[in-house]
């Protein structure tokens, strides 16, 4: 994958999440006894799914995600892989179903540590240490599978499959039963070759699973961001294989990371968040916190995506701080990229503003 | 205020909480020493309000709302009393500012009752009586001052005041000091009479307030809801005080009310929303809550308010449920009636769908 694609990747991805739904659209497919429909694409960028019998069909694994270190893990994790499918089964094409094919029994075999009982296990023995540099540690948190299917005259069949492997970069533990949490940091050269033999071992399991066959199958491996970071990591390499190939050869590096404003972030676009920053504190007292998410590709910023968490006491005093944010953030936020401002209290989501690439006003809303 | 007034003023009202944002548009005026500048409005129907030195000014009496029986009754009281004012004070005109005349000791003398040493209470002294139907209940439990000022070469000035009174259909108290809640019901036509004798020494003093002088004073009485309604409550009679008369004479009924579907709700609209339900429920097996708000004008349906409580267990999950939340509101819900759909989960608000009057698709976000 070339470097403009990954850009464009990033860019199509986040539009994702802020867009006018296309005029819906149900394709319906009778196979014997059920009926399957397919949900309406929110927009050119997301995948409709397929319901059968008007019942969404989840994962076989349902739930291993919850297993993160934090939900803008979770998010990050599963819309990532997502935008990296998107690259080999094109929405336009490819219909999504949850994983189908790898069971909860197996997915528990493979994150749990390789021994006598679980000679699946792909994390490490048990060594016995229990220091952070000499134990060994778990490197595979989390598993995702993500179907993509394909139409045809008799209903819809498999056309693709991606893996997203979610690696630790910290593996937190526990020395002793109820004991303080202990770290062991793991290096990225360390979890990215740990991942692609993992990876190698998925692939082969999965090309003798019923069904596949030999179709493309994606695997992108995933760096989780740590329990106290506020963004959700970043897919970091991805390969496919194809025609029932039974490994991955050609690993792409993806140039990807998230920074959140205002501990972190590049000059230009630190200094354009903290004057928004500015302007939007002096505007109450009692402002408690203004932060920024924002993504990197290949350097280039790609989206922002900032938080309000604030005190009211009142409605009028939401729906007037949202027309300023909302000014303000026309003044100051960098052009050209895609923003999503929410704005929370105590009671939850108090208003929300977006702006997709290339507009020049956001979309407003104040829940009242 | 005629029927067809109160109906438009309804609809337009609705569609402050979703709109594309204006061109921003600031307009600043110099007075001696300090800046004042204006917020955009978020459209049409917003009010701009006033900023001074960038920082908003908030009420004198802030916070006093935040005593009304529920959150969706705060929200109601204050932008229920924006939206009545519109029909007084034009958006194009005037601006908006939080009440500056009534201060908090004014407003405290108001809410307790009566007595030797506060004269000035608005309520009904203490009988001695602890019995629901014995006693003597609070009638005013919240009391919101709004100003509407108009542009002059000199800067902003005074053009209008707004006063909203929140008027308890239940009294809740207790007949010991930490003892069981206790209720006294009022009815409307108590409540109303009482509101309206309230009214006229509010708007005495306002008269004899320095710097009202003779401005039109507008005062909406509200009946607040429930403790144990997920419905707010809404202004059921309104009166405007011209050139500086000290008592409101002609006050109008507004014929409005809020329906929870589907505890309620008339025929039609119920199952119009019933099919809906049965629709998104069957999405997933742990779907835990779809109930609507509809607001009511003369009987007639003009927005409703969704919201669909759900346990998820991963964004693939969201993404798809919106999509097909989407597809089934565009088929089942009412059309030509604005529809704000929100859904959440324990993380907080996962999705929302916004369709304004006359339009057929919903904008859409899924925050991830």
């Amino acid at each position: 994958m070339n470097k403009k694609a990954i850009a464009l990747m990033a860019a199509c991805a986040f539009l994702l999440s802020a867009c006018q739904s296309d005029e819906p659209e149900t394709k319906e497919t009778e196979s014997v006894g059920e009926e399957t429909e397919t949900t309406s694409q929110l927009s050119g960028d997301y995948y409709s799914a397929i319901i059968t019998d008007g019942t969404y069909k989840t994962s076989l694994n349902r739930g291993v995600t919850l297993g993160l270190n934090s939900t803008v893990n979770l998010k990050a994790f599963e819309t990532g892989l997502m935008e990296l499918s998107q690259e080999h089964f094109s929405p336009d094409s490819y219909y999504f179903q949850e994983g189908q094919y790898i069971t909860t029994e197996t997915t528990n075999n493979w994150l749990n540590r390789v021994s006598e009982d679980n000679p699946d296990g792909l994390n490490p023995e048990d060594n016995g240490k229990v220091e952070p540099d000499e134990r060994n540690p778990i490197y595979l948190n989390s598993l995702l599978e993500q179907d993509y299917m394909v139409q045809t005259d008799d209903g819809f069949k498999l056309g693709g499959i991606s893996i997203g492997l979610a690696m630790n970069s910290v593996d937190y533990y526990k020395k002793v039963q109820f004991g303080a949490e202990s770290e062991t940091k793991i290096s990225q050269d360390k979890l990215v070759e740990e991942g692609k033999k993992m990876a190698d071992k998925i692939v082969q399991h999965l090309r003798e699973t019923e069904g596949v066959g030999d179709i493309p199958i994606v695997v992108g491996i995933f760096e989780q961001s740590t329990k106290d970071n506020l963004a959700g990591g970043v897919y970091i390499t991805q390969a496919q294989s194809d025609d029932g190939s039974t490994s991955l050869t050609d690993w792409e590096t993806i140039n990807q990371k998230k920074v959140i404003f205002p501990t972190s972030g590049e000059s230009n676009e630190l200094s354009s968040f903290e004057n928004f920053k500015a302007e939007i504190e002096s505007f109450f007292p009692n402002l408690s916190g203004v932060t920024a998410e924002a993504l990197y590709t290949d350097d280039q910023i790609m989206n922002m995506k900032v938080s309000i968490n604030t005190q009211f006491y009142g409605e009028s005093e939401i729906i007037a701080f949202t027309q300023h944010v909302s000014e303000k953030a026309s003044s100051y936020l960098l052009p050209n990229i895609p923003i999503e401002i929410t704005i929370k209290s105590i009671n939850g989501t108090e208003a929300f503003l977006a702006r997709e690439a290339g507009e020049t006003q956001f979309y407003t809303h104040v829940f009242d």
